[in-house]
């Protein structure tokens, strides 16, 4: 370990070049900790001759992609690249290739886990993933190495800061549109914000979570979604006044009949935890048999942020390789995904219904005839129409949502019925 | 790896029993995930004829160290028996026999660390600690392994569960003895509470941290501490009333001059995520220059959370060893510790003052005489005495304590003044 080792970029962007820094700057830490220097050797850029602001050593750049898997000094490589085609391909030639990667691409890794986790145990090396979820929060090292006597029960988070900026802003009286085009100037949101605000970022990454913390493979399929979009900012107000603050919720629970993974806007107790997570910060709830719960909040994107994270398991490869621990698929089991209608959730359910007398028995018949139990109604009039909102305690969804039907067809509701889930105090 | 791995325990006591349960509890997992099994061969105890509701298999309980020690098949040992000595000793013994140690044992370290780790280097084995501090909340393991691109700032944190119960009551507004006296009668205050209410707990886990963050030795010799022993109900009043929440923090920073870590009961904004830690959670804050801040926060004490952290680092020894990464002594700096006197603290003064016309000009005089900025300034007068409280903007400690020895001194102050640190908002 004393000649140094060499390393692979797929990509040298933002991330990349910070990669790339930050193994220079901390040169003598990470040879007096690791034990040996690391540094970048290739990097797969498309153009080598761009302009960059950061620039890397001569030779250090190459656009063939063949330079980065043929180097036979090179034995781990961080694609920081993203996208899933080519990336998907270039991974499993790099396995192929006998060399280990690690990955800050949570799309690849919610869609293609199985097919990529199984080529790197085929061929003997590791993919590792940190900077996938959350960037520098250590999620997955935690999840897989300190918390491997548990049994793991639940993981609760808020893993995309976008849509957390813009709730925390509607929390202050903001309206949607106002508080997206705030996240948008300060950088904080996405010119095409979608994948964020749809709840889809979210849901790569609590599948991801499920699957290490469940031991079986959750894919970007099994999630259920939703996002903020529709969101109004009469929903933030009515939550504060019920002692909650809406927060999007990505969750992977492990219930009677299997596993569940969903993204969806909750309303989060004042107190718990991740209630208190303000602006574009994530933060991660781990609840296991002898840990009881463990929470991880910071900041859940950045270049440098995902750059440290990609470092890290990049001296997690080197200090693991060749000795058979934590190096194995560990999704070696086949649970079930529980189906939507069959988990257990509470519920917001906002109305606008004609303000006459009978009209919220007639709401309480039909919630009472799927088994659905009330926890508080408001009320409140406004000029012969009534803002109905009912909290419900757990009920399967499939019974919550028939009631749902089942009280829009009475004939009382106006417009459409705003659906939130809720977290127990 | 597949003949299984054979570890041994000094203790078998609530953790001890927990480690060896835990690993049982687990087996598939851990020989799935990590790629061999791993149980308890040998657990020293001292009298092993003792009724225990843990049992242990035939043949692992021994009262004769040497019987641990000598054990060819054992390579890692768990030192989950507490003390100074001899644990000290068995350590030294363990290392010299080849065996990797890892240690719950705060005291131990943050006394010994430097010949403990010394010793091990020698002999090329590792000594873990991540249950030394904060039971399972991987602190340890993150500041060493995830953050190694980080210039780490500083660390700051709640360390102590009981103290932190007793602050949570307090806040709420019960008195420092009622508040202890519960605390003692739910399990969370030993019947003998010094060394939590006093801050050396604390100290002893923020000498541990900063050692890792600066990469230096810093012993517990090297931690000023007080406690909460002389908090009064009205000081948590006050504080709420200033939009703060008092907490024992203990904090590590480094400074122009070096390095400080200390323990204090502080004033902690309200939205600071350790503002927020209720009864007997612990918190702990890290600082890098890559990541921002990450805050990891959990249940800080338990047999099981203990146990749990035991088995992440057991298993970490067994995945790391041989490949020289993370096994290095990393405190190989020799940074200075910055004397109390010149590390800058806001605070909080409240003094009992003579309710007469220009007392809080005098105070304010001496105050600036030393260039201590005031903050901000609270006066209730009361039957001819007045209560006032000064808040006042960072400065060097010494002369923020020179200034109250002067006020001291000007015959308008009855009984001692209360001084609590402050941090920023």
């Amino acid at each position: 370990m004393t000649t140094g080792v060499a390393i692979g970029l797929l990509g040298y962007g933002t991330v990349g070049s910070a990669v790339d820094r930050l193994l220079r700057d901390r040169a003598t830490e990470i040879e007096r900790v690791a034990g040996s220097p690391v540094e970048v050797r290739r990097a797969l850029v498309r153009d080598v001759t761009r302009a960059r602001s950061a620039s890397p050593a001569a030779g250090v750049l190459t656009a063939d992609f063949a330079t980065v898997r043929d180097d036979p000094t090179i034995s781990v490589v961080a694609e920081v690249m993203g996208g899933v085609e080519p990336t998907r391909g270039y991974l499993l030639e790099l396995f192929a290739a006998g060399k280990s990667v690690v990955s800050a691409n949570k799309q690849l890794l919610a869609r293609h886990g199985e097919e990529l986790f199984a080529a790197a145990e085929r061929h003997g090396v590791q993919l590792r993933f940190e900077a996938s979820v959350c960037a520098a929060i250590p999620v997955v090292k935690v999840l897989r190495e300190s918390m491997i006597a548990n049994d793991v029960s639940g993981v609760l988070g808020i893993v995309n800061g976008t849509t957390n900026f813009i709730l925390t802003a509607m929390a202050a009286g903001q309206d949607y549109g106002a508080a997206l085009a705030r996240a948008q100037e300060l950088g904080y949101a996405e010119a095409d914000p979608t994948e964020d605000v749809n709840g889809a970022d979210a849901a790569a990454k609590i599948a991801i979570l499920a699957s290490i913390a469940f031991h079986t493979r959750v894919t970007l399929d099994d999630v259920p979604f939703d996002g903020i979009e529709r969101l109004e900012a009469i929903d933030s107000a009515i939550a504060r006044e019920l002692g909650y603050r809406i927060k999007l919720i990505a969750s992977a629970e492990r219930l009677a009949g299997g596993v569940t993974a969903r993204v969806h806007p909750t309303l989060v107790p004042e107190g718990h935890p991740l209630a208190a997570v303000e602006g574009s910060f994530n933060a991660v709830m781990l609840r296991g048999s002898a840990i009881r719960e463990i929470t991880l909040a910071g900041p859940g994107a950045g270049g440098d942020e995902t750059a440290s994270a990609v470092i890290g398991d990049v001296m997690t490869v080197l200090g693991t390789s060749g000795t058979g621990f934590f190096t194995h698929d560990g999704y070696f089991r086949q649970v079930a995904i529980v189906p939507e209608a069959e988990v257990p959730s509470a519920f917001y359910l906002r109305l606008d219904v004609l303000d006459a007398p009978g009209v919220l028995a007639q709401i309480a018949r039909v919630l009472a005839d799927e088994q659905v139990s009330i926890e508080s109604v408001i009320q409140r009039a406004a000029a012969g129409r009534a803002q109905l909102v009912v909290t419900t305690h757990p009920a399967p969804e499939g019974r919550f949502f028939a009631a749902v039907n089942g009280i829009c067809t009475l004939g009382v509701v106006a417009g459409e019925p705003h659906v939130l889930r809720v977290l127990p105090r």
